[in-house]
């Protein structure tokens, strides 16, 4: 049963390799929202992510339980590195069932820690179909992400932690995608302080769990399209639901450009990479989606800190442009000798750098004798960017700019 | 005087206001090199940089004996926001003289504690001394980022506080620029644990203060250039100096390709953002320069997180092409219809993804007919790119890499 007897039993087992992370007062974020704020960096746990915790109390109570013939899990994230290192820490075979798409360098991360691979699949339903297959045929047993009660319960071991360092949060602030964390979470929280409230945010590309919070009863999504990946689920859990409803007192999404914000911010300012999963509650706190009187004391879970790195690159590129701090355009140049120094001349006498530059003259919509360039800038806001426009337009040049 | 004494009433004064960082196991670095490896989280301070402390400390100082006519520094980076930080506590004016080339979001983030700042000079040296006659004629007094005893005794704070956390350490290493960092925690060290090893790293970018520790004498350089911009110091302090060589044990120094990968495993393995002087102890690690007994118990610090992102994007994508999972093609087409499409078909068969694509068929160095593409591929390692290699020549296709 998950109570909180069964969250301090998995905090007891979890001690001495499972990280007390970090609960830390972040200035910026309370100045800029008017409520105390701190972050729960989960991001900084062992294999990247909060998952461990559930693993590793699920595997342990199978040792305790005798139970030591293996186990298998469905995951090209960060539920498989939980269960392939707790699964280590006790010696025990662990199995993870990858789509066959999974990246080398996920599958590499696994197999690091002793586990096998299996490719198999298409997609996450294809493995995890195959997985639960090929646990019965082997005798392993299967460890589901998030529909089971002692994974639930180590997930909750992260409120526990947080009330321990402040004991008067008002509001826990809590991402979700299949509802474990959050589950745990809350029973862990409302059990021990019945005032603090439960927040819990998704992606809007992922909103399964969200509509059914609104519907009152499990709804499933027929495709999820978001950078959250680590809470892209399509199906709703009934059981994790049930722990939604009955305990969770409001709940938020967030679009993608929030989260690639988010992303930004917390590697910008926090010093923090966490992946979009992980920055749905400050993407929440920014967009100003938590209402609370201000001053309250909030708690937000940065769940997890995996993100690729190509992707992380992406996400800073975007959030340069959305942010003034660079800037694309396309001018349409008479192409003859000059024509570009001119051009160039501008820029550097209004101290734009240009980062980037290609020229094109056989575009179709270009007259004979006129040249396309592209180039971008490194700006210094939204301020710098309004004297770069004046000064073209006041030199003559046409230019389109780039979004 | 700077002794332990002097270093303790630091550690007193910073109390409630500068942060205890993080000084946490790092798991994957034990196992890496062999060692006990815990890393100082100074990236995560306030301001983003243990600077704050020395400036703190120096400037409490100042308040204790009724100066509080204002103070005034020079600086474009850490020292900058720890000086505007510490004097918006104390409600004292601050001056930072910063060049006039400064960018604008540096200029904004000392702005936002309220600190005055004049742009002067092409160079650190010109502001610095534009800075120093400020406050002559101002009647403000001076904060140097590093030759000043209170200043080198809040630095030594850093090492109190890993001492504290980890009294057994066998080394600390840090990075060095001026030397202030260095000088306070290797007097607090010593004193403490006299066994405790003190490792200097530099960047060799910036390698005056590792020439002159060799040479035993203050040597400066004419210039520096390295993404360490933290420690891109030209002159040796004397001051600093004579702590050092009466203190360190051994003086190591980085390359930037060294750097780079230090910032790329940061963050992505410890989901930290370090800025490049911030790295150096961590690069002396990867790149097997610490030679200590196997088992050793090492703190490295990581000094500081205020990088710039566009800079990282750029490390980023050098550190992928270094570790196989980029590559650039040059390749030579005949140009003629699916010229393209059989070379493309290759690079699906072997599962490159292609992420950039240019096509050329004017370059000087090419036959009437041919063409140039050149193509940037995400691939998944050194063996998957030995594949493409070899798919390309049985294909037919000559092809140059880029590097």
């Amino acid at each position: 049963m998950l109570d909180l007897e069964a969250i301090k039993t998995a905090y007891e087992r979890l001690e001495g390799v499972v990280h007390h992370t970090p609960f830390s007062y972040a200035p910026i974020l309370s100045e800029m929202s008017g409520y105390e704020v701190y972050l729960k960096k989960e991001n900084l746990q062992r294999t990247g992510a909060f998952k461990l915790r559930g693993a590793f109390n699920k595997i342990a109570t199978l040792v305790e339980s005798g139970k030591k013939g293996g186990v298998v899990a469905a995951s090209a994230g960060n539920h498989a590195q939980g269960v392939a290192f707790a699964a280590k820490h006790f010696g025990i075979e662990a199995t993870i069932v990858m789509p066959e798409s999974t990246p080398l360098t996920k599958v590499q991360g696994v197999k690091a820690f002793g586990a096998k691979v299996i490719l198999h699949g298409s997609n996450y339903d294809e493995a995890y179909a195959y997985a639960v297959k090929y646990g019965t045929e082997q005798g392993y047993t299967f460890v589901h992400p998030f529909t089971d009660e002692e994974v639930m319960a180590g997930q909750g071991t992260v409120a526990l932690e947080m009330l321990e360092v402040q004991p008067e949060l008002d509001a826990i602030v809590v991402p979700v995608g299949g509802g474990g964390l959050i589950s745990g979470m809350a029973v862990a929280a409302k059990s021990i302080r019945p005032s603090c409230k439960v927040i819990a945010v998704s992606a809007d590309g992922a909103p399964a769990m969200h509509l059914s919070y609104d519907a009152k009863k499990p709804i499933d999504t027929t495709s999820v399209r978001t950078i959250a990946d680590g809470i892209a689920v399509r199906d709703t859990s009934p059981e994790t639901l049930s722990y939604i409803l009955k305990y969770v007192d409001d709940f938020e999404g967030v679009c993608e450009d929030e989260i690639a914000s988010a992303i930004l911010f917390l590697l910008e300012r926090q010093k923090l990479l966490v992946e979009g999963a992980g920055s749905v509650g400050v993407a929440a706190l920014m967009h100003s989606k938590i209402d609370l009187p201000k001053g309250s004391k909030i708690g937000i879970v940065l769940s997890g800190g995996n993100i690729d790195v190509t992707m992380l690159s992406l996400i800073i590129e975007k959030g340069l442009m959305k942010s003034a701090r660079k800037m694309k355009l396309m001018v349409t140049l008479v192409d003859k000798p000059g024509a570009l120094q001119s051009f160039t001349q501008i820029l550097t006498e209004v101290g734009a750098n240009i980062v980037h530059i290609g020229y094109d003259r056989t575009s179709i919509d270009l007259e004979f004798g006129d040249a396309h360039v592209s180039v971008a800038l490194e700006t210094k806001g939204e301020e710098h960017q309004a004297l770069i426009r004046k000064k073209l337009t006041e030199g003559g040049f046409v230019f389109k700019e780039e979004h």
